[in-house]
């Protein structure tokens, strides 16, 4: 596997992909890499000839300093698992080559996608995804993109941003990939006390209860029940509870069997903040 | 000289031309080419080993129908033109090649740009002008794009939008080129009666007396004299007279030899819209 530190010798790689006629399948991540990412890069590396992977931590979609600060680093345990998978470019950026002109972000005309959700607790944090995912796209000039599902809100908005920038990149997803017990992969897992770990797996637990009630239960009461559930658990409190239509991310009032609906919630266990999310009525 | 209607065949030939590594100018246009045009043209030519030139009479930076509909339209003249140029290849498509889903503009964050002047005016004027532009730029996909610096703000919004869209596109500019009693080249002028177009060149002579007084007089007296200059013609009317920063386009109160100063000036002659715009202290 390749390994580029600057925008300049990524691009000579890509160059020479170019000039093979191959396609570029490209995965974005923040690095700590989970199974999440590796189906990612099993899809990628499907859909695509060469696949290029970049590990980079944005420190501006971070809202919170101490949530960068704590920010899992994994770096050589991801190259390891990045040639295990046969992953033919890592492109890993230091801050000053991404913010060239200092860490400013770009304004994005996201049609209020980013309003509600994440974007309503983490002020800034969609400027900050989309500035670096676009100059990202920029530098690695890819056919495809692959997302993950369990940043439900982030694809929705990259689904967006391609169309309003005309890029030619097609977006692909991937399922959330789930331990044993429920709980989604995330690199934030690493950051839980072992006593913590045990009790998270109530949040996709209280996301299948919702899913298994909502043909019968008012929407607001269903919220209701998910939050008491949630927060049964002492050591959870709710950031947000939304349903939503999946495509306009616009909270859903009724239930109604023909409009798509999909749970969204983030909550804060112990110091660390989680997020998760499963469609209602698919 | 190609001429393609299409994107797809346009796509084709653009293809052709990289294969060979020859790097691409463009001019967009709207036809009723005038020396101002050739001018963009030749200096395309100079700069870059094929050229691309469009003409897209764009509905959607019209705010005003009847102008839209008396909008000159000259293509057979036009390609004369520009094989006596050499120009490589002619991008002429219909409103529902660049509009497939209707014709629908999309907003860019034009860092207020797109506020005063031409902006204030004509509503949505830039927003249709950005839309198009971007369309043409991702279809013909150039390594460089020239326009006229007539109109003024139309260039430093361009200039704009390159960067915020991550374009690699180098943006060059050509003077404004003028008949020999200063009226500058504009397809509009077409549309001037014979008394019109004797009376046409005070606009000129306004803001040539505007940048002789420029160091002497206050900002607001200055804006009042060319006004009155202009309006001592009967058949003309003011739309706009402003002194702004070149770059920022953000209005300059008072004369000051160290900060740059243009005027910019929109004003009709009988029904038809004219404008201009110079240095104040170059």
């Amino acid at each position: 596997m390749q390994v580029h530190k600057t925008v300049e010798s990524l691009k000579k790689s890509i160059s020479a992909l170019r000039e093979k006629n191959l396609t570029i399948g490209f995965v974005p991540t923040m690095g700590a890499l989970h199974e999440g990412h590796i189906s990612l890069v099993k899809l990628a590396k499907m859909k695509s000839d060469a696949v290029v992977v970049s590990i980079f931590v944005n420190p501006t979609q971070f809202n919170n300093p101490d949530d960068l600060e704590n920010y899992p680093i994994a770096l050589n345990d991801d190259i390891k698992l990045l040639e295990k998978e046969a992953s033919d470019i890592l492109f890993c950026p230091d801050v000053s080559e991404m913010y060239p002109e200092g860490m400013l972000t770009k304004k994005y005309p996201l049609n209020g996608l980013d309003k509600g959700l994440e974007g309503g607790k983490r002020p800034g944090h969609f400027d900050g995804v989309c500035t670096v995912v676009h100059q990202l796209f920029t530098s690695v000039t890819p056919d495809k993109a692959f997302f993950g599902e369990k940043d439900f809100q982030q694809l929705a908005i990259i689904k967006h941003l391609v169309k309003e920038l005309n890029l030619n990149i097609e977006i692909n997803s991937c399922p959330t990939i789930r331990d044993a017990d429920g709980l989604a992969k995330s690199s934030r897992n690493k950051l839980l006390s072992p006593s913590e770990r045990e009790k998270a797996p109530l949040i996709y637990k209280s996301l299948m209860k919702a899913k298994a009630l909502f043909a019968e239960i008012d929407i607001n009461e269903l919220k209701n029940i998910v939050k008491n559930e949630i927060e049964s658990c002492e050591e959870m409190t709710i950031d947000y509870v939304e349903i939503v239509n999946p495509e306009t991310l616009k909270s859903v009032e009724k239930s109604d069997v023909l409009e798509k609906a999909h749970i969204l919630i983030a909550a804060y266990l112990g110091n660390v903040r989680l997020i998760d999310n499963l469609p209602l009525n698919d």
